[in-house]
């Protein structure tokens, strides 16, 4: 009647996996591992038969497809190391509320006639984040996104608007959805090299800047990039911006903190991302460090800066700034509740055990013959790739080109971590003992002296 | 300690209520009355005290608010008849769900590293709709969005990226965010005039192709426009395109069907919605029929088009086809719930009450002297706005202009209906009787035959 409850949830395999030979436009060609093709693993909605009311057999379908589902949840949960994602989070408290249509549509700070939001805890977690950030209650604007993407989509929109003929600067090392901006917007987009580490290679970030000093400089900070987890130096950017001539009203800073805007600040003599600066935006994620069911996140920007935007918006009788209509009004639930029990002393508290985890676990891998890196600021451990995708996809690793990299989150804890290494040491004893084949060679990665490989170890 | 639990979450009073003045582009002015400042009720997060653990007060705090909270979303649920969302729905199966963050990132069909994710259910979901709509499984390609406007969002930009110089046609009653993505995506737009019942005037629609027929045209066409309900006319729409000289392959079509789309297969004797006509694309929201603790929505569209999407993203190594990155994994398993627990069938039913009982009050307003429209396929009923904001927002209207709407969705009895309606005839009598002053009219909103003005009825 209705479709297999064995339908596989366990992933495992490489079977079903797609391969695609991916064309540039520069004409180089990338062959790229994608996953399962979903068709062949998916629950098929039927038509429900008339008795089933009376049967009671599609709830207890439904029913056994949940529990099956849940319990793979459990062990995806369990192994998961790759994504910067927290997933130790227990919001219980907050289940009561499930049973209500909660949407914040439109601005944050201005009540739509729909009653059913929760703007007021919304505006409680925007001012935590405008504090953080040092700007003014009276002086920032901002909203709660969908995720980190939503952010920079913002961040870049603002900056385009204030500066319609600017120039997009964004590191290579940026993440995708800076680029995905540029090309959804239709800006100039000026990718910038980057050193081994991640970080904006400043120096070539002035001579580009110099190319084009006719034209406004609308330019994305990392605050940790995706892979390597580098912050870029904010301090440096600005210099340099103004080394070539750019003055305060010629540029436009957004800061992508996705995951490390809200590590950075509780960092002991790290670098301060504050709107003292002559910052435009900053976005964060709210499902990576403070962790929630839902992909969510904040954007903060200044407040004359999305006048400029929704001045321009005339076919709404509204403030319309945001970037989506209706907007989740569980996430600022989420957000308030978690900032509310850990406050400043409590994320503190976490960052260092993270960093510290971190950095236990990079000298393990070390000390394994394993080449890794690990930047100064942050959690992200990169190493070379394993060379088997059923152990990448056990451990839900995100990998690119032959590195791979752990984000040690709040969630991993030093066990999980010796597990994962001791499994990793033992598979490599079988992929590459008795000269069957080498380690990859990662240095152009992560520079000569991270790298472990025959020729640079 | 930590800010009073007595903020006011009533929200009733008009007291603390911004009005703005909008000044256009073109020199108009109109004033608006806006919510209030949020900034004045907001719940401020507060650093924990250090004895917090041990006293349990901020726990204690944050259920009270929590609790006050639930009651006041209970009262504002019971009143709502204005937004075109069914606030009835049980998901308490999934609660068991809300422990995991769940994230369907990139992709519905490849899977990700990311383990905890929801594509089984999502692709389930996917196929549903393309079945609705008439698209082969091997034909389609989809997402499940954050809202309405997403869907709108990426059903516009396939269209400019199939045709990079296409124009944007739109009916003015089209939603807002179909002109916000004409200003994202830097694209021409051509505004389209409507009938009074909120169609797309399909013979100005033809006038303007002809004045730009070396473009391409790029069309959003309305199943349900937000105001009246309208449904415009697709097949008079391809028409004119035919008659105007375009041929398909210098054409795209983007269906908004945000409220309708879901609906409209249900009512007997309405024009299609398919894919077998010449038609991109096709969004609707998934927490406005369906009902879903939180916006999310439905992209469908041909893999032909996606394809020339995603071949042209050089910057990922994956298929970055979806506008988000990260993507709220608990949406799909809300719908596939729904979905599989109604089936065609019970969909048919909640829409045949819906139009019935949209009838039902449309009478009586007419019976009570009360100007009103109700369009033919529509359960969406337009009368004269309401002369008391306080009365619109204890019923949680909404307003534009003259008019207001009740959107009679599956949660919306007749017994709340005829509440509303004894109340709104006691009050008007209070806001008219003895000559105190006129209703307004609203001819030019819904015609000369629907008002019932001192000088029309």
């Amino acid at each position: 009647m209705v479709g297999s409850v064995d339908s596989s949830m366990n992933g495992g395999g490489v079977g079903g996996c797609l391969i695609k030979e991916l064309v540039h436009h520069d004409g180089e060609r990338e062959k790229i591992v994608l996953g399962r093709d979903m068709h062949t693993v998916s629950f098929e909605i039927t038509e429900p038969d008339l008795d089933d009311d009376v049967t009671g057999e599609r709830e207890a379908y439904m029913a056994s497809v949940l529990s099956k589902y849940k319990k793979s949840l459990t062990e995806k949960t369990k192994f998961h190391l790759g994504y910067p994602y927290n997933l130790d989070f227990d919001y219980d408290a907050l289940c009561q509320l499930q049973h209500f249509s909660i949407n914040n549509l439109g601005d944050p700070f201005i009540e739509s006639n729909y009653g059913v939001h929760s703007r007021q805890f919304e505006v409680g977690v925007l001012d935590w984040f405008a504090r953080l950030w040092e700007l003014d209650k009276n002086q920032y604007w901002g909203y709660i996104t969908n995720c980190g993407t939503e952010g920079n989509l913002h961040g870049i929109l603002v900056g385009r608007e204030v500066f319609p003929d600017g120039i997009l600067y964004a590191s290579q090392e940026s993440h995708y959805s800076v680029f995905k901006a540029a090309r959804m917007y239709r800006m100039d987009c000026v990718k910038v090299n980057t050193l081994s580490s991640g970080e904006i290679d400043c120096h070539d970030f002035k001579s580009k800047l110099l190319c084009n000093k006719d034209k406004p400089a609308i330019v994305n900070v990392n605050i940790g990039t995706t892979v390597k987890g580098a912050v870029d130096d904010l301090d440096l950017v600005i210099n340099k911006l103004q080394e070539a001539g750019f003055s305060h009203d010629r540029f436009y800073i957004h800061c992508d903190g996705a995951l490390f805007g809200l590590m950075l600040p509780f960092v002991k003599r790290a670098p301060k991302v504050s709107f003292k600066k002559a910052i435009g935006s900053v976005s964060v994620s709210g499902h990576k460090f403070v962790g929630c069911p839902m992909p969510c996140g904040v954007l903060i920007t200044r407040l004359e800066h999305v006048k400029v935007l929704s001045r321009n918006v005339e076919y709404l009788a509204s403030r319309d700034a945001t970037i989506m209509g209706s907007r989740n009004g569980h996430a600022p639930l989420f957000l308030w509740y978690t900032l509310n029990r850990k406050g400043y002393r409590g994320f503190r508290k976490e960052v260092q055990k993270c960093l510290r985890n971190a950095h236990y676990f990079k000298d393990r891998l070390v000390h394994a013959g394993i080449g890794a890196m690990l930047n100064e600021l942050s959690s992200t451990v990169v190493f070379e790739r394993p060379h088997d995708e059923e152990f990448v996809r056990k451990w839900q690793l995100a990998c690119q080109g032959n590195i791979a990299h752990v984000v040690v989150m709040p969630n991993v804890t030093i066990h999980k971590l010796d597990d994962f290494l001791d499994e990793l040491v033992q598979k490599r004893d079988a992929w590459f003992g008795e000269g069957k084949s080498q380690p990859p060679c990662i240095a152009s990665d992560v520079g000569i002296h991270n790298c472990l490989c025959a020729l640079h170890r």
